[in-house]
């Protein structure tokens, strides 16, 4: 597995081509989320139609249902599910922290209930390597701590030095084998922390680098101050990954600040909640304005929803609660993250990100920037 | 739109084509039911592939919600839905009598409660036919009455006294329209009134004829003996229309009886919990045994789902509540419907029938019998 980085634009976005035993990815890539092994609502084929060309797998939720030991016999994700290309196992970590409601964090790794049926289970930096290579996972993530927000310079400090150790441990463990680790650099939202995270983790060597710990409460700001403290720092031959982000602007801000890979539950949760992106900003399809509306949700859209159906049908079936709703959303949503960074890797090539950005953001005009 | 009689088998089987303006149907037929205007959670483009030709759609949901006049505005049930082939609307009815929290029925029609939102509504012969004909189905239904089970002879004549005058009345205001309005045989488990109720709509005339009021907790044999009484007495050259029925093993007892047109919601909504039909009988697919099960639902199906996923996979999903489950589920379930009315319709062709019914159900074993 190899990264090529192919152009950088003035503006610092980077396009690059990222190499897997199972498929080419095009970057500036997003991964939509496919937790229990199914992009929510979505076939596999629905998902390539709509430009991926990676998948987020959730450790935590197929740990947990069916067991990594059950998709191992099956033959692991890909023969699993029908999802042929590539995939990204995180480490479970995230999901524990935010999801589990027991857990206590030792040294030696962190202990939880399942949300499913209660039951209690122990995660170390080894198992979680362990069960990512029996998912057969493409790239995997280590095990770190994922503290909330906000937390004391102290806390996030300590966050950091133990998810530093459980990094150094991962990478051992899986050392010699087929699979892209990543290195996760936390730090909450403290400068200082990140770029120490940055540096000690391009010291042990990872095959690529995953900044995680945002999305979690911080504002814009925070976040840039973070990306634009970190992604310096990191090697350019390794791809960037930005864990859990995020809205279309927050994409194409990161994008200009050099991140690679996204991955966010926004397309396809807000698929299922009647919200839609469009070229022009978001629309609700509850909506009683768009009762009577002929047209599709998005003009410009190539998407199977918009050439097919027309906002009364669809605000209809949402309306209706008719699961056919919810796949057309999420299928309109999906199609437009991953039509977004086709045109953000298109305006790399052509060296002129910065304007292609800016002209994406005044189209969406307000809406956005409350989001 | 005309009926062709193709062959009739020794068992008494009927292979027949109802040409409409946006399609042919070859009969036998099975409709799965779009109540809203929805497969549900299929695309249009899935329920073609899974061998439909026709589909149904409910005037009481449609006419509560979106509202007939939306869909009107719209271009008619076609351009609204995506779905381009023929569509049979039902009058409602059955909807009223049976989902409805109020109602009464006068001379003139019934009145009744939306179960969506409280509101009260009045529908009457002459306004059913008028929705069906802002919806722009191919073939529609008259406004009937239909009982409830069990119910004394008294009460069966009644309701198809009322049936036999709400036939008339819609029949004349349907006069001279491109739709193919059928008529519906009411009556209950009493052939007689099954037999009076025949002779009165064939003297009125219809272009196809629907034996109504069954499935409504009757046992086999009486439905049974109300087809042996009213079946025979329809003219040939009209398609005859067993609504609301049923299991794989009913479908197949109607065809022998001389039905061509079949709806029933079983098939999705045995989808939607888990219960999959196969060649063998049903199988649950939340079973345990099914966790680690690596082949198809059933191995001599060739829709998409047992293409592609496995019965470990499938429970996965249902087990973790995914919306992939539900859609997989159905479309593999309508597969089962249509290929069993491929295989009647060619077993009919070659005067074989009776073996070929019997067989089936020879397989099926008992896993049929007791649903």
């Amino acid at each position: 597995m190899t990264f090529e980085l192919l152009a950088v634009d003035p503006s610092g976005g980077r396009r690059g081509r990222l190499h897997t035993l199972h498929g080419t990815v095009e970057t500036p890539a997003f991964m939509p989320c496919a937790s229990s092994g199914a992009v929510k609502a979505l076939s596999p084929q629905e998902v390539r139609r709509a430009g991926v060309e990676l998948i987020l797998c959730n450790t935590y939720h197929l740990y947990l249902r069916p067991g990594h030991d059950v998709i191992q016999e099956l033959g692991g994700l890909r023969a699993f599910t029908g999802w042929d290309g590539p995939i990204l196992t995180d480490s479970g970590g995230f999901q524990v922290f935010s999801m589990a409601p027991l857990r206590k964090i030792t040294e030696d790794g962190v202990l939880f209930q399942s949300h499913v049926d209660g039951s209690r289970h122990f995660l170390s930096p080894e198992q979680t390597i362990a069960i990512q290579q029996a998912l057969q996972a493409d790239i995997i993530m280590p095990l770190d701590e994922c503290p909330p927000y906000p937390i004391s310079h102290a806390q996030a400090a300590d966050a950091l030095d133990r998810t530093l150790r459980w990094a150094e441990r991962s990478r051992d463990v899986h050392k010699g084998t087929e699979q892209m680790l990543f290195g996760i650099v936390q730090g909450g939202v403290f400068p200082d922390l990140r770029e120490r995270g940055v540096r000690e983790l391009t010291r042990l060597g990872f095959g690529g680098y995953a900044v995680g710990g945002l999305s979690v409460g911080e504002s814009k700001a925070e976040m840039e101050t973070v990306l634009r403290a970190a992604l310096p720092l990191l090697p350019a031959d390794r791809p960037r990954y930005l864990m859990g982000v995020g809205t279309p602007g927050d994409l194409l801000l990161a994008i200009a600040l050099g991140v690679d890979l996204f991955d966010c539950v926004m397309p396809t949760r807000h698929g299922r909640t009647g919200t839609l992106f469009t070229s022009t900003g978001r629309l609700n399809i509850k909506g009683a304005r768009y009762a009577r509306d002929p047209s599709p949700v998005d003009p410009s859209c190539r998407c199977e929803t918009c050439r097919h159906y027309s906002r009364a049908y669809l605000r209809h079936l949402f309306v209706s609660g008719e699961i056919l709703g919810l796949r057309l959303n999420t299928l309109h949503n999906l199609h437009y993250y991953g039509h977004l960074m086709q045109e953000a890797r298109r305006a790399i090539e052509q060296g002129c990100y910065g304007h292609f950005q800016a002209e994406v953001l005044t189209r969406l005009s307000g809406a956005e920037s409350s989001a």
